[in-house]
C-alpha cells in the first residue's frame, strides 16, 4: 500500500460499494443498467475478507475487500490490509505466467484494500464438488500447468539473482500472513493452544499423542524452518481445494493473499493433502457402503497425476526455458554435460518430492487438530465416522512426516492411502 | 543510498578529502592540528575501493570510499555505489552483535559512498602474517565469537520471521556484490572464462580436468544455488584472511561490503579455506625444508578449533538465547522434549558442517583457477613450487566438494590435509 493511499481505507458495505463502483466507468459498463438496480450480495465464506457478488443486466463481478482483522475471529485479531496489495501482486504475476487459470483483475485499489475481479460463473469451490463426489477431468492438467509455470518462472532456474532478490523483497512485507501459517500449521496443532479443536472425544488420545510425539515435533520444526527461510519461488501460499474454483471444463486458482517466496513443496503439498483428505473423507459421505469407490479411485489417480504431470511440465520448462542463474548451461556443455545435468534434474525433483511429502503431511494434520478445519471432514455428520476418516488421514500424515524418506514415489503415497481405506483406528470415548 | 543523496557523489582525492574531513568537527578534533598538516595516504590494496589513512598530531583515521566501478578492472566493470550503504549497515549490526571485533565507524555518508573508521594500528592483514609464519593466539576465540554471534543473532533461531524478512529485504539490493561471488566463485573457475588464470603451464592439465569434471560441476552448482537462495543469516560475505586485521592480542573483521542474508556455511568456509590455503602454501615459503612445520601444526590446530569453538558457542547461544520462531521451545517441553531438541541441535550442526565443507572447497578452488588469487600462493616465487602447493590444496578441495559426506568431523578435514603435506602431484609442463 502506498503512503498516499494509506489514509483512504474504509469498509465498503453495500451502499458505499454501489457508489464506489458507479464511479468506475469500465466496471459500470460491464454491469450494465443503473447502479441502483445492481444486485449486491455478500458471499464471503472464507476466514479473512468481505466478498461481494455484484450483478447488473449485462454482467457480474466479484469484489473482495480486506478487513483490518481476521473475519473469523474479529477485531481482537488484527491483520494488515497490505495483504490485498500482495494478493494483487501475486494475481498479476500468476495471470502473466499461467494465463486463464486465475480470475481476471478488473480494478484494484491499494488504499481500500479492494480488488474487483471477473465473476466466476458457474464455477464452484472445488472442495464442495469433492464432498459431493464430483470428478473434474480438467483439473490435473490445469493445476499442474499453474504450479509448474508459476513455480518454475519465479525460481532461480528462470530468474537472474537480481530479479529474484528484488521479487523476494517485494513480498517480504507479507510476513503477517506467513506468520498465520507458521503458527496454525507448523506449531499449534502440536501443542496445547486455545484455538485447537478436534473431533472429541474420539480423537482425544490421538491429539495427546501428537503433543507428546517428539519425532513429529522435530519433523514439523524442520518443515517450519524450511517454510520460513527457503525462498525458492513465488508460492500461492494457501493452495487448498477451497482456493480453487472449477467447472468440469475450467479451473481457476483464487485468493493468493498468502503469497510469498517460499519452498515449492508447500504449494504442491497443499494440493496433494487436500486431495488425500477428500479421499479419506469420502467413505464418510456414502449413503450406501462402497458407492463412492470409483470416485475414490479417481481421487488417488489424481493425486498421482498431479505430482507426475507437475514433474513432467516443470522438467520440460527447465530443459527448454532455463534462463536463470542456477545450474548454468555453460557448466554442462557437450553430451556428457547434458547427460549429467539431466541426472541432476531428476535428483532435484526427488528432493522436491521429499519436501512435498513432508508439507502434505503438515497440511493434513492442521486440518484435523488445528483452528481451521475443512468441510470434507466437517460435513460427515456422525462424529464417530468423521473421527475414523480423520484418524486414517492422520496415520498416513504422521508416517509421511516422520518417515519421509520411505516415500520415494507418489505411488508409495497412494499405495499407503489405499491400504488405510478400511483400517479401523482405536478411538477414545 | 537515499534519493536525496544520490546526486552528491564525487570521488574525493586528497585535496577534496582534506576539505571534507575538515568540515566534520568530531573527526577534525580526533586528528588534531590543522587540516593542512594532516598526512593523507591512499593505501587501498583491495580490488574495489579507495582507502585513505589520514593522520594528524593527535590521532589517525581510515577513510573508505566506494568507486562506481571495480578498481581492479576499471570503468569497464561498473559496480553500484550502494555497496557502501550495505557495508555500513553490516558494520553497524556486527558492532552491535560482536562489540570490539569490527572497526568503530566514526562517520558515514551514503551519498558519497564514504565511511570514516577508527585507524587500526598496529594491526596487519592476517594473510600477510600467515605468509610470514606468524601465529595469532587470540584468533580462534575472536573469530568464533564473531561468527557465532553475528550468525546466530540474525538467524531464525533468534529472530521472529517478521524481523528476519525485513532484514533480508534490507540487504536484498546488494545483489550486484552477490553476483560477483556467484560468477567468480561458483561458475567461472569451472569453465573457460577470460578472467581465469592459474599457475601455467604446471596446472594446465588440472585446470582442464576441472572444466570436464561433471561431478564437480553438479556439486558447485548445488552450492551456488544454496548461496543464492538460503537466507539463513546475515553473512559477512567475504570473510577471508584478507578481511581480518590482527595483532597478537586483537582481531578486527573489516570490509563487509558483500554482506547479505545467505547460508552460514559460506562465512565458515571462507575462514577455513583461507587457513587451509595458508597451510598448503607454507612449505613454499620455507628457506630450510621443515622450518615451518610448527607453524603448519598451529594452522591445522586452528582449523579444528575454529569449527569446534564456533559450534560450541553457537550451540550455547541456541540453548540460552533462542528467541526466534524456529524450533519453538513450546514443542520441546519436559525432559524428553529437551533431550530430543538437543539431539536435533547436533543434527543441525552436522548439516551446517556439511555445508561448510562444500563452501570451504569452493573458496579454495576459486583462488587457484579464478580471477582473484591470494598472496599465500602468489608470493611463492618458484612457480613450480607454487603449483605443487596449489595442486595439493585443489586435491583436498575436489574431494571435499564431491565426497562431502565422507568428511564428518573437522578432524577428517585436517587429517586429509596432513596426508597431503608432502604429496607430489603430476604437473603439466
Amino acid at each position: 500500500m502506498t503512503e498516499a493511499q494509506a489514509g483512504d481505507y474504509r469498509i465498503l458495505h453495500e451502499a458505499a460499494l454501489r457508489d464506489y463502483l458507479a464511479g468506475l466507468p469500465d466496471i459500470a459498463a460491464r454491469l450494465g443498467n443503473e447502479p441502483v438496480s445492481w444486485s449486491i450480495t455478500e458471499v464471503g465464506d472464507g476466514n479473512l475478507n468481505l466478498v461481494f457478488i455484484v450483478k447488473g443486466d449485462r454482467g457480474g463481478i466479484a469484489v473482495k475487500q480486506a478487513l483490518p482483522y481476521v473475519r473469523l475471529v474479529g477485531e481482537s485479531w488484527p491483520l494488515p490490509l497490505s495483504r490485498a496489495h500482495y494478493e494483487f501482486l501475486a494475481l498479476s504475476k500468476q495471470a502473466e505466467l499461467a494465463p486463464g487459470l486465475v480470475p481476471a483483475v478488473l480494478h484494484h485499489n491499494d488504499g481500500l484494500a479492494l480488488t474487483v475481479m471477473e465473476l466466476l460463473e458457474p464455477h464452484i469451490i472445488m472442495r464442495k464438488g469433492l464432498v459431493a463426489g464430483t470428478r473434474y477431468p480438467r483439473f490435473v492438467d490445469d493445476i499442474t500447468t499453474f504450479m509448474a509455470r508459476t513455480l518454475f518462472f519465479t525460481s532461480d532456474l528462470a530468474l537472474s539473482t537480481a530479479e529474484k532478490k528484488e521479487a523476494i523483497a517485494a513480498f517480504a512485507g507479507n510476513h503477517a500472513l506467513c506468520k498465520i501459517t507458521e503458527d496454525l500449521i507448523f506449531t499449534d496443532p502440536y501443542r496445547i493452544a486455545e484455538q485447537n479443536r478436534w473431533t472429541a472425544p474420539y480423537l482425544d488420545a490421538l491429539a495427546a499423542d501428537l503433543r507428546d510425539d517428539m519425532e513429529l515435533h522435530v519433523a514439523i520444526s524442520r518443515l517450519k524452518l524450511k517454510f520460513m527461510a527457503s525462498p525458492e519461488a513465488l508460492l500461492h501460499g494457501d493452495l487448498h481445494t477451497g482456493s480453487i474454483m472449477v467447472t468440469e471444463s475450467e479451473t481457476r486458482v483464487i485468493d493468493p493473499e498468502f503469497a510469498f517466496y517460499g519452498p515449492m513443496g508447500f504449494d504442491l503439498g497443499a494440493v496433494l493433502a487436500n486431495l488425500l483428505m477428500a479421499y479419506f473423507a469420502s467413505s464418510g459421505h456414502e449413503r450406501v457402503p462402497g458407492e463412492r469407490r470409483e470416485f475414490e479411485g479417481w481421487v488417488l489417480e489424481t493425486v498421482e497425476q498431479v505430482w507426475n504431470e507437475f514433474a513432467r511440465k516443470f522438467l520440460d520448462l527447465w530443459r527448454t526455458k532455463a534462463g536463470g542463474d542456477a545450474y548454468p548451461v555453460s557448466l554442462f556443455s557437450g553430451e556428457q554435460g547434458a547427460a549429467r545435468l539431466e541426472i541432476e534434474r531428476q535428483a532435484y525433483m526427488q528432493r522436491l518430492f521429499t519436501d512435498t511429502v513432508g508439507f502434505t503431511a503438515a497440511k493434513t494434520i492442521r486440518r484435523i487438530f488445528g483452528l481451521a478445519h475443512n468441510i470434507d471432514f466437517e460435513l460427515i455428520e456422525d462424529p464417530k465416522q468423521r473421527a475414523i476418516s480423520e484418524a486414517r488421514a492422520v496415520r498416513l500424515a504422521r508416517a509421511m512426516m516422520v518417515e519421509t524418506g520411505t516415500y520415494r514415489t507418489i505411488a508409495d503415497v497412494t499405495g499407503a492411502a489405499r491400504k488405510l481405506r478400511d483400517w479401523m483406528p482405536e478411538l477414545s470415548n
